[in-house]
């Protein structure tokens, strides 16, 4: 098989009961999947940069939560409005989006 | 926050329909995905291992599927029994399981 350059998770995680530290499904985390697989797809990336939906990673108070690997960079706070610049700078570009980096 | 050392992914898709390929969630994802789990916990790895379900990988055919990353290394038709190997020989030794290893 050929294995990806960049893989690309982002937590689309639902649960039910009650969410004090909110849910990354309820915060456009499935926007965020659509917009990164349109913008794949646009480009002609698909067989180098895979994307991929993910259960809880445990982080809910920082989602949506995007985690590249094998970059092994870690996203947090990410909305739709942000794809377009991750696909660019660090899909593209090689360079980490530092502004949204979680500490 | 602190990066894992190692991410296991497990492919835990479930979709509807007629699914000619077979589905991960079918062939025991789950019970590899809490096999893993309790291995993690039981050898004190949590703060270093993680582990995470993922939506549909795309190689049906081929699972379950389980990724380890930032190794970027694909294993194909896991099964259950197979979990202590890949921990004790990879995930602990630094050795990828060839056997197992998607082609």
């Amino acid at each position: 098989m050929n294995k990806p350059k960049h893989h690309i998770f982002v937590c689309t995680s639902t649960r039910t009961g009650s969410q004090p530290k909110g849910l990354c499904h309820g915060k456009s985390s499935v926007e965020i999947l659509a917009s990164f697989l349109e913008e794949i797809e646009d480009q002609g990336l698909s067989g180098e940069i895979f994307i991929s939906n993910t259960g809880c990673l445990g982080l809910c108070e920082h989602g949506p939560v995007v985690i590249i690997y094998p970059d092994n960079v870690w996203y947090g706070g990410v909305t739709p409005d942000d794809v377009e610049e991750i696909m660019e700078e660090h899909i593209l570009g090689g360079n980490v989006v530092e502004r949204l980096l979680l500490k």
